[in-house]
């Protein structure tokens, strides 16, 4: 019997689609431990919560014990697993299946990719596995990836504080093609703001907004995911800018 | 008369202390626009807000108009301020004066951070600032040190996608050291989780945590602040782990 014990959480809560799919799939490769967020957590970036207190809930799914259910966040869900709920430390965490792509910029908003991080900060390797569309419900073949790219990572490991973000195609398996190493793009959401007005009179904002896919080379996530294939992309967290180290020395910094 | 048009925001919200005295400290550079959250933010990392309506309200402070609130994240706050409530695109954003540090792994959960993540993104040079304690209440210095930064920064520029996380001692003007730059370092909080029982016999949870410092080397951030010194680290957010993209090319990663 396995000893492999297999973290799984996500940021679209407890009750999606995605994490019972991503949970059913991890089971052949050793236990799953299900936390995850009791409500819907997308575009939460990387928030903690140090202001409110978290409460537990068993939560079942089809009449049998699932996991479980945190009022956080995802990255509140990996703290809490680690030190209070798990009894020991989980091998991997994987975090999925989002509905809608982490590619480019938006990682940086995602819970998903977040959850993850979390996982690779305290020093288990993790993958985020995001399939790109909010309305495709075949989870199948995303199931099948996130299986083999984290008994991939549990035979061969990840660097220290790195984790593997993975987006695959809204596409029937017979339509997807390779799976393949990627960077991270530079397209950005150009946000719009629709203005309304309330029935009390007030104004107020819904934020909404068009995709900027600004890169080309065949080796970005947001091409590969474009061109139908599964984007594997390796994530750090040093966010320093080592060039502009030099530049920065010859400034007046000192008031 | 300047032209220079700074964007001031925070995650402590727009009644905070910190932010009346960042924007005083930028009015000699140029004509200041507040756009802040309404209530305090700290810990939401990148969130953005995509599910509940944004409302923009005017604030006044000490009886004078002191700049608009925003029932969002402080990355909403760049957001809408640039698309919605400035009449153009702002030369500078500058975000604090945070109460708190703001370095090492703490730069993917600030709110202080991702305000200017979010107007680095957008292509504005963006500053953000932190003392480096929840109770010293001396603004002095630091604004300082943001008014000196911000004039390098509307000189010199920035590269494209980067922001500069400035994080000053909490410190009278006379025990501080130089201002230097610094690489962002990895330590991080071990969490502990404090279980208590609410008056319904309920079991919830704190968060809390003692901060690990995990570095040595003189040129990171934490380092540099337990030297009485002022850290200012060049930020980017191309998380791609480059070198490992080889190691991956060489991993089955299709099921």
């Amino acid at each position: 019997m396995s000893s492999i014990k297999i973290l799984v959480t996500n940021d679209d809560g407890i009750y999606a689609p995605g994490i019972f799919a991503l949970a059913q799939a991890m089971q052949s490769l050793g236990e799953v431990n299900v936390v995850a967020p009791l409500a819907e957590k997308s575009a939460v970036g990387h928030a903690i919560t140090v202001s409110d207190p978290l409460r537990v809930t068993e939560i079942e799914r089809n009449e049998k014990f699932f996991g479980y259910a945190v009022n956080g966040t995802p990255a509140d869900c990996v703290k809490i697993a680690v030190r209070c709920i798990l009894d020991s430390m989980p091998d991997i965490v994987v975090s999925g299946i989002n509905q809608g792509s982490n590619t480019a910029t938006n990682v940086i908003y995602s819970g998903t990719v977040s959850a993850a991080a979390e996982g690779a900060i305290v020093g288990i390797p993790s993958i985020a596995v995001s399939l790109t569309s909010f309305s495709y419900k075949d989870f199948s073949y995303a199931g099948k990836v996130a299986r083999q790219i984290a008994s991939q990572v549990l035979e061969k490991g990840l660097p220290p504080r790195t984790l593997l973000n993975v987006n695959v195609p809204a596409l029937p398996e017979d339509e997807i093609g390779d799976v393949l190493p990627a960077k991270q793009g530079r397209g950005r959401y150009e946000e719009v703001f629709d203005k309304r007005t309330d029935p009390q009179n007030r104004t107020y904002y819904w934020m909404a907004g068009k995709r900027m896919i600004l890169d080309k080379e065949n080796d970005v996530d947001d091409v590969i995911v474009m061109q139908n294939k599964v984007a594997v992309t390796p994530i750090q967290y040093d966010l320093t800018h080592h060039e502009f180290m030099k530049e920065l020395q010859k400034w007046k910094l000192k008031p």
